[in-house]
């Protein structure tokens, strides 16, 4: 790959990794072997589900302890580092973070040349309250040399937030990785997608960026994931098909990630960042402090 | 109906008004036709399309001029007034608006007891912006007896800011006003659904609010517009059908308005407003000024 145009293949991984620290190394190896599949089909950019190393569902705040590594010291960030620099890969994957005595559900994006930056999961879903704390670095957008990548994480895209401020940023390329999990139904439509595809379809679409959105599968403690992991195109639609919930698989998509710093080609007088009534939204701030509203 | 419970029947009416001023006054009388349809099928809510009594595609600003009229003055209003005090329902209609020289695209809300409120479109889309000036009243949410409405036009769906800034006011439902115009393919999914009916859908869900979506069909001047209106539940799952293109068509839906006052039953630790990081977004909001982006 030629690394000054923007060309890429997009790979995202769904398996399913498990809990346990008994399972870690084979989580760590499943993981590298799948990215080394995606690798030799070609893919630049690789994207893992959120905690892809350790499995999801922690009983105790220990457990989630005893699972999480320090960036970049930590083994499955070296051996992912390792594997960014032998396959001339970028690659994101989500652990679980220790640094002191706080965990962060975190993920980090590496490539060619070694560690590029790390996210650490800012809205948290349900029991990860018990052992995660709140991510604490914004929503972060690295420049690389195949176009600038934004990550989230999981529950983040329910926010429209988190997509808006990492398109803002001027993000091709939104890595998205995710634990979607079986919640109360409906939980699929007649199409076989479920609404964390449409949330991740729409925020492609509204902010006419890429997203790259790898799920688990599998079962953990009685807890179901839902897989449809998907790549979307600026327009938001799935390029290629999503996934269903009961497949291991590797899903491509050839895309030209400079592509999102275009308008879409709606006619000759709309843009979907230019149009943005800053003026309007800024001036209704206020909203926030709602009596009417939780904060 | 008892206007102390929370109980509504929404209608939304997807019909054809045709442009030109020789059209106006069937525009006008084949809305309050379907209205009245609505209420004697029992409905509390109907809400019309965008630029329900003119037709969408003026040709110049003389012509959009033409067709405007004052608020409440105005003769379309003068009826929807009259049809809401008559069969005693809220009505939510759009309109062109006529301020001085200047033209608006808005949608007002009229109920039992007179007029209640006005909302001027925020987000013009495309030779709109030749004849109308942006909206500049922001995003208002009207108390009624019936809950919560906010309202918004068309391409402001596409700006999840919009539903948004509604929900953080309380709004209990969104009526949507449209004409969402035959864009460049993709255009429908297998499903039937278009990529405004997922935004409906997912804004509904992120933000746990009922959206009321109406938009128009037909075609004119060789524009076509997409049909697809819809009732979505504080899920975001449609409730009932969405329409397709080529049907003329009330949609309805039993709701409790005042259920999108509960917090969506996740879990013990969730809540999507509650959720949200307004520390880390407005320390990011700096970025709106970023040099990548055009302002």
């Amino acid at each position: 790959m030629n690394e000054t145009v923007s060309a890429v293949r997009v790979a995202v991984v769904q398996f399913d990794p498990q809990v346990g620290i008994q399972h870690s190394q084979a989580n760590l190896e499943h993981s590298l072997e799948l990215a080394r599949e995606a690798a030799i089909n070609g893919a630049n950019l690789i994207v893992l589900p959120e905690l892809a190393n350790t499995g999801y569902l922690f009983g105790t705040r220990q457990e989630a302890f005893l699972h999480a590594e320090l960036i970049p010291e930590g083994p499955s960030m070296q051996a992912w580092l390792d594997f960014a620099r032998k396959h001339q890969v970028y690659l994101a994957a989500g652990l679980a973070e220790r640094d002191g005595v706080q965990l962060f559900d975190s993920a980090v994006l590496v490539g060619p040349g070694g560690f590029i930056g790390k996210y650490r999961k800012a809205h948290l879903w349900n029991r990860e309250k018990l052992w995660f704390t709140p991510g604490n670095l914004g929503f972060p957008v690295f420049d690389t040399p195949i176009g600038r990548i934004g990550l989230l994480i999981c529950w983040d895209i329910w926010f429209p937030e988190v997509p808006r401020l990492l398109s803002l940023q001027g993000a091709d390329i939104i890595c998205s990785l995710n634990n979607w999990i079986w919640t109360p139904p409906p939980l699929f439509d007649d199409s076989g997608k479920c609404m964390a595809s449409y949330l991740t379809m729409t925020a492609a679409h509204a902010n006419n960026v890429f997203i790259a959105a790898a799920n688990r599968i599998g079962e953990e403690q009685g807890e179901r994931y839902l897989g449809c992991s998907l790549i979307t195109g600026t327009n938001g639609w799935p390029i290629g098909k999503v996934a269903s919930a009961d497949e291991q698989t590797i899903l491509y998509a050839d895309i030209d990630l400079t592509s999102a710093r275009s308008a879409p080609i709606w006619n000759s007088l709309n843009d979907l960042h230019r149009d943005r009534r800053v003026d309007v939204y800024e001036s209704m701030l206020g909203y926030t402090d709602h009596p009417l509203l939780p904060r």
